[in-house]
């Protein structure tokens, strides 16, 4: 039994709370477990300059934490005047998994701006980030879609995201939790689309390494943990769910 | 009749949320409205360089905006790599205004961090975030208290914030959202403590002035506001708050 | 008595030398007491980004103080590589200041740089600068009148700044110097016009608080400090004194 | 056949010069086709802050490219102000990958400062720096081991790093060229240790997805590609490859 | 006859005005026809990281310009958030010109800091502000001297600092003002010492050369120059003249 | 005899490797003895701000050195965010040396960048790197001429650079290498075109002084060392060589 009660391939309870700000075009509030992040998708009418011309979209994504969403405060990376790259890795991680199911084309020269703020982390941010973006994101394209500014519905495929590791003791577990994370030998998140097929894999044994065998386990295990969180976002879009991929 | 359908002398209603965040020592989310503020507050057990081995405490604040917390996104402070003017402004204010109300020797070299991180603005944000940033700390600081750190409860007396402002067409007004706020000819925060004592007093004429009659008006607004402000606060920290000034 | 001799109510002895240099449109040395600032008014052509196409002008004021214009060296923030909350503070509150005197249609797109450069520092720096600007401000306006660039002369009335504050033994006083305002318990800045009215009014009580009645002192001393002022600023201005809110 | 007429699973062409730089304690050029990487490694008396008094060394990686490595001039970092995202994600790549395989209690409480300088960039300088700086990083240890700075030598198995993908018309490739790399759908970077297991994997998508037999298919490639690297490492490490893991 | 109406071999006025400000332990304001500088010396008890435990002490120099010095405006350096090159260059050069008079070991651990501030520029601004530096430092030094706090008194010989430079149709010419400076093909700062040596000698030809026979032209008419700023730093000095190099 | 056993005048070997990188226009790894620096030469169709419209070209230097070129590692002034003083003083002598031989009328409105990679250091790194970049410049430039989008050749002289000093025991002596830097009371750096004509001259005492008799050894000196380094950068041109001036 794991620290939490868990079986080995047991999700924490998921939430998506939709509609959760006013202003934003799709925001939503995702709980896994203790981890909560607000997940904003805002609509700029212009590309970055090294698109300009190309006839397509963009999404860029930010993440941040608040100073106290753990256990210690951290400094604000406002206060140190910048972004660290732990910060960074993650950003760029949720940026390039949304674009892979998007069609840039058909959201014409637009940027949609995706900000992943942890208010409370207990491990598997990232993840939970990207889980919850492509709600908050789906919402906002289903508002320019409804709104007539674009032909046709511009997300061609569900994508969402899981931690798998192995722990001491515990061997392959899914969705780890902060004392897992942190007591883990091996890390893996791993981003699927509801085809079942990679988009992301970024499997790390900080100080210790892993086998064909081990992977082949912990693959397995995000599967099953993503196959869930897919009917769980398809709970939360509503009617929106049945446009994706047409 | 205002924008909103208030009277002149109405705020907006007010709805604070205790024990917001596992992590921190105090926190809660205040609601003003649509504004909506997550205030924390983080204990550390040593001093910035300047106030060691004065055997007092700091109180330091820090104060942030999600990036679509506004009806624009802004782009992020840690991003640009500084700190606007406006910010560190609010967050001086913060910390000064809070300070007033708490005897520092009684905490001993340590550090209450109050992090006030708006996620939906819609007008009088620094206010809200004094407001609710004062029941984070007290709660903070009984929760050292309790646990029998500190020999006496250290917080000396109510503090509360409002934004007063003239506004064409309506006059003097108390609690200004963002249209009344964007519109104002003169805009006044004020800090006042539980014995109606003034703690900071921040009035602005935007290319516009205001009279001393002026000045009357609205700080009597202001404290018809602020003394509603701490009953809502007297509720949220419940048995804390027949302490304070003990 | 005071530290230095005055009374209560008495400012110290305040000099403006104008054209201090030749090569700003309007440039001032104001000496206050032992404080001297260096007030420059610099004209140019366009307007920043967010004022452009407005047909309206703008003022944007900075402050800065040399490492040694005060008793201990300050690193420059130059070296630091950023600006202080402080300083931003401060130029903030130059800037609207000055923009609430001047008609900014009548400017027509251009900007008006405001740098106040502290040389030596006893206390009132920013109240000087404001008082010292005004009058670089109006000669650098009546330059580009005389020269025809402006239709109207845009100053619409005189603008000028005081410290008033509460120190122990001593009271409610006017114009503090560096020793009182390290010792005061009460301290605020006010601005006014020469209708008598406010354009800003910041009073902080740092670890302490003021009451109504106290405030009521603190701004009658700093009218009577202000009317002086005027007289002063007139003398320096000479004849645009007559221009000013014709 | 590939642009440069090399087979699906070939390696370019693979060179290690060793005992590059007269001051580092390790230091190559490794040259794998046109790209060409001096690794260096810098022994320092002590640990980062996080690290002190654990009795454990650290291995930290710093990664950058000469401005014009590329096709196109890039403006330094150094003249940015700011280290990108992209290089911040190679330089943690790097460190964590070579922590994997060294004993870091026997190291005691140094740093060894990898340091990937790009001087020439045709695609896969991240898996080049790494290949590289293993063994640059076995010559510094070894100096101190021989030296009896250490009682055991450090490094307990090989490491090297080859990147896979999945290019149009071509599929499943190894090591890609920089024409490759930008026509890829699919992009790996396998890092593997002497006994095959893995240390580093990090597959990506942009604007696509993978099969768990598209993975399977990369893996086996890169397995290949990373075998044939220890045996060049072996080579240029000459007498102390034997020393390795035991 | 040049543009001001000088001679070749003339400079143009020196006025040096001591005890300029209140605080700094020497200060000075150098005028050198319009270019008008602020140095001040203050001495801090402790030197930078690298000469701690040395027995030295050490001189260091920080120079700027206020932002409406010049002609046209300059955006100031705390407000772009770093220094330029060219002020890098000449901070550096005050700096060692100055330690090349003065015994550091007679001084002991202490830094001097010498500020530079510029408050209006017309060519010139470097050498003034070592001729000036000189001056205050000299005072400051002195301080520490009658203080008792120094055993003897550290500075070794006189330094004073001119330019010289090739004008097209004026020939070589000493002392440039900022139009002579513009047009120069050649500008040389020469920096010497009151027996006649050279401390520092910066010749540049900006898209232009010149020859050994313009170098002994050059130097010639500094020295003359130098020589007439040696008796103006006397006078400036008074009895504190005579203790230098006994 | 020196250090390296090497008399008072004579150079280091020194050897100029052509085309060392793929990709810049031009690029060289020229040697002075263990100095080691990588100069590229990489055009750009524009020119910076301040030069547009005027028709000419601009050629601009940037300096870096790897973190361990030197016997003890420095931090990357990427990872600290800003340039240092001596970087900024190197790369504007270099840019200023370059400018003085070439036509920049002939360029037409385009940037040439200059990059001194110093990969192993051991004194004279900034004279190599003018040396050497004179010679990766006449590459950049020949390509130019030669695919006819230049009129004419616009390389007017040959340039390079030699260090002389004055080393205690040794007197005057070219060429200093670490060691000899370390311990010079005189530092001379001398830029020298084809004509026998002087472009830069950098002389220093860092806390002492030389006289004008010690100035004509050092730039005898000077010029015998840069009439050797001409003939080692014709011979690397080759054909190109006899295009210089004509």
């Amino acid at each position: 039994m794991r620290v939490d009660g868990r079986e080995a391939h047991e999700l924490r309870s998921v939430h998506i709370e939709t509609d959760y700000l006013k202003h934003p075009e799709g925001s939503v509030l995702i709980q896994v477990g203790d981890t909560k992040v607000i997940c904003t998708a805002s609509v700029e009418d212009r590309v970055p300059p090294f698109m300009r011309g190309s006839g397509k979209g963009w999404i860029a994504a930010e993440y941040s934490m608040l100073p106290r969403a753990t256990g210690q405060r951290n400094i604000r990376e406002s206060s140190k005047g910048k972004v660290s790259g732990r910060t960074m890795e993650i950003q760029r991680l949720i940026g390039r998994s949304l674009r892979a199911v998007v069609n840039l084309e058909a959201i014409g020269e637009r940027t949609v701006w995706i900000d992943c703020d942890v208010i409370q982390a207990d491990g598997g941010t990232r993840t939970a980030s990207i889980t919850g973006a492509f709600v908050a994101l789906s919402f906002a394209l289903n508002k320019l879609y409804e709104e007539k500014k674009l032909s046709s519905f511009p997300v061609i495929d569900f994508l969402a995201a899981a931690s798998v590791g192995i722990v001491k003791e515990h061997g392959t577990v899914l969705d780890l939790n902060y004392i897992e994370d942190s007591q883990a030998e091996v890390d893996m998140n791993v981003v699927m689309t509801g085809k079942n097929e990679f988009v992301e894999l970024q499997g790390t044994g900080e100080e210790a390494t892993f086998s064909i065998n081990d992977l082949h386990g912990l693959l397995e295990l995000a599967q099953t943990g993503i196959t869930s969180l897919f009917a769980i976002q398809a709970t939360a879009l509503g009617e929106i769910a049945g446009k994706i991929g047409k």
